[in-house]
């Protein structure tokens, strides 16, 4: 499959140069060569989250993220309110629980985006809230919620607002310390553009007052000892020396580049899909769509979790479908990673000319001229 | 530092098919290809594991797999007995009176390994303990302890015997089911020959009865759920395909080649160490010396900080030093790993060469010629 073209919300595709960093040999945490690595990691990845506070490299997925932001915050009986509107706000809110949070589910209809006034709302009337959950990205529905809306009413109440920001963080703006949101993670298979392994977390000192005083038992994730690890240098236990040194190429590369800049690509990946998928009739699934992801609702005579199947084994194109009650319904394209525009193209190609083995007549020599011209229009009158 | 031997008791050289796959393109992990990774993965698991119980692999260091053991087996108030005879005893312990066990320690001096006889005594008076928690091999004193006898003993309590193998599972034999041992964890960057980033457990049939009735609060290393993913062919969270990817190769070649020959190899690797070692004037530490590590005691004209440095700054050889109170007085080699016989003729050179720069006055010549003596006989005669 080595001329295939991966195109999910994570795994992304990796930059050729993290590649050969990921198959370099091994060398130990505790040299001063790594040193210089993890210290460079932690201080550019500060840039990314937009914050002057510590951000920590964790080996865990991501959801191991959102257990540290939770576990280090939430005490027993806490009043937790959940703004779930697909999946991983739904898994959210079920380790908020787990973790002995009273959990206030606050649904939002799938693809669609929180309204903040709601929020705002649900807070006067509770203002024994102590925590406030929300997907940056809801990955399951490619939608985005307005996260500095949000900070801005949680901020003047006295909860946290903690924010997985897995399928958002390195792929768009998310400003940690302007916003005031209290807990931050990303996940290094996304905009990070490395495996999945490590996940990035960050809080804000309003939260660390209440990470002082939390009382929930912890270890693996006890981020007090992280960082008392992390100053010495160090992190707390054994290094992540793979993914970490791919980080730190990754970090100096968008940061060279300038951070405006990477996400406008990715936003670029955005726009051409939404273009040129509504020439293929296919309709934006979310109501508030993330750059980082999209999805694409299909015609309704397609049985959607065939079509993947066959863009897969057929035509090695792999995109995500729909989840749970989405299944068979929806595409997710991925923005995030190594995705050179000519890949977009081929993807465009390989769509359109399955499309037409289920039944659609598209003109495929009209369509690479369009996208050909999406291409040359979006992606260079920056 | 290309040409630097790195012989640590982990991370630990890569094979360079290892290397190879680590920095191939990415692929998703829900697809048919990567399905059939994990699950040749976690069957050959079972194999080193020397158990018919299921074998999970976690995103995480080998102390989150120690923790998964422990979390989903203790409860609130639970007796533990902690055997402790180095730093990852004391950890343990640490992380089981974190997650509320009250916890019984036994130390033992460093350098020696537990009598069985004495937990023995300690289960019959302390019939209420539930857990006793002991590492196969404590790293920083590479002393391994009599793990078969104490799953005797224990095995015949209600209590569970949770054994952290990290710097033993891969390495020598473990035998799960035979001896009864109730939880075991292994780490990627130890005996697998990885990098840094997995932990891999399993339970016993007796733990499991444990694991159905635990009430400690737990979600990312929840191994029931971990186990219904399984079973469905997925891991619970995004999977570790890089390390997943490399893992399947290392299986297979370990059990292609033999499990008893490759444990054979480390154990040669150790018997060269020790026997060059006493050449070189450096005594073992441990009373009950592991295979898959050794510390040697130096000199006490050496300051062993500064020894260690010199032999990484200017030989290229990197080793670890003592921790906590052996610090600068042991230096510790590992023989887990991708390590060619000559790097190990490599290294005693560069070893006795820095002993000499410090004092002592060897004939390297004579040195160079046991080394290959050593070689051609440990690593000739099976």
């Amino acid at each position: 499959m080595s001329n295939s073209i991966l195109l999910t919300p994570g795994p992304v595709q990796l930059h050729p140069e993290v590649e050969k960093i990921l198959g370099l040999p091994m060398i130990h945490h505790r040299t001063p060569q790594f040193d210089e690595i993890l210290n460079s990691c932690l201080k550019n990845l500060k840039k990314i989250f937009c914050t002057t506070q510590p951000v920590f490299a964790l080996t865990s997925t991501g959801t191991g993220g959102m257990e540290c932001l939770l576990i280090n915050t939430l005490n027993k009986d806490d009043q937790v309110l959940a703004i779930i509107s697909g999946k991983f706000g739904e898994r959210w809110a079920t380790m908020a629980e787990s973790f002995g949070g009273q959990v206030l589910r606050h649904n939002v209809p799938w693809g669609e985006s929180v309204n903040p006034k709601d929020i705002e709302s649900i807070l006067n009337k509770n203002p024994e809230i102590k925590i406030v959950l929300c997907q940056a990205c809801e990955t399951s529905t490619a939608t985005s919620h307005p996260i500095e809306e949000l900070s801005k009413i949680i901020s003047k109440t006295s909860a946290l607002f903690l924010v997985d920001a897995i399928t958002a963080l390195g792929a768009y703006p998310i400003m940690m310390d302007e916003w005031k949101i209290d807990g931050l993670v990303g996940g290094s298979q996304k905009a990070f553009m490395l495996p999945t392994g490590m996940s990035f977390v960050s809080f804000s000192e309003k939260a660390w007052v209440q990470i002082k005083k939390n009382k929930n038992t912890k270890f693996y994730f006890n981020i007090e000892n992280e960082y008392a690890a992390n100053k010495k240098g160090e992190t707390l236990f054994s290094s992540n020396v793979t993914i970490l040194r791919a980080l730190d190429f990754v970090l100096k590369d968008i940061l060279k580049k300038g951070l405006d800049k990477h996400f406008q690509e990715i936003k670029n990946r955005a726009l051409y899909t939404q273009r040129i998928s509504s020439d293929l009739g296919l309709t934006l699934y979310s109501k508030s769509p993330s750059t980082s992801v999209t999805a694409l609702k299909l015609p309704t005579t397609i049985d959607g979790v065939k079509f993947r199947d066959q863009l897969e084994k057929k035509y090695s194109l792999i995109v995500m479908g729909g989840q749970d009650h989405l299944k068979g319904q929806i595409l997710r394209l991925g923005h995030m990673g190594y995705i050179p525009t000519n890949q977009l193209h081929e993807s465009t190609l390989k769509l359109a000319a399955l499309l037409n083995e289920n039944g659609f007549n598209f003109n495929l020599e009209a369509i690479e001229n369009k996208s050909k011209d999406y291409i040359k229009e979006i992606f260079t009158c920056q």
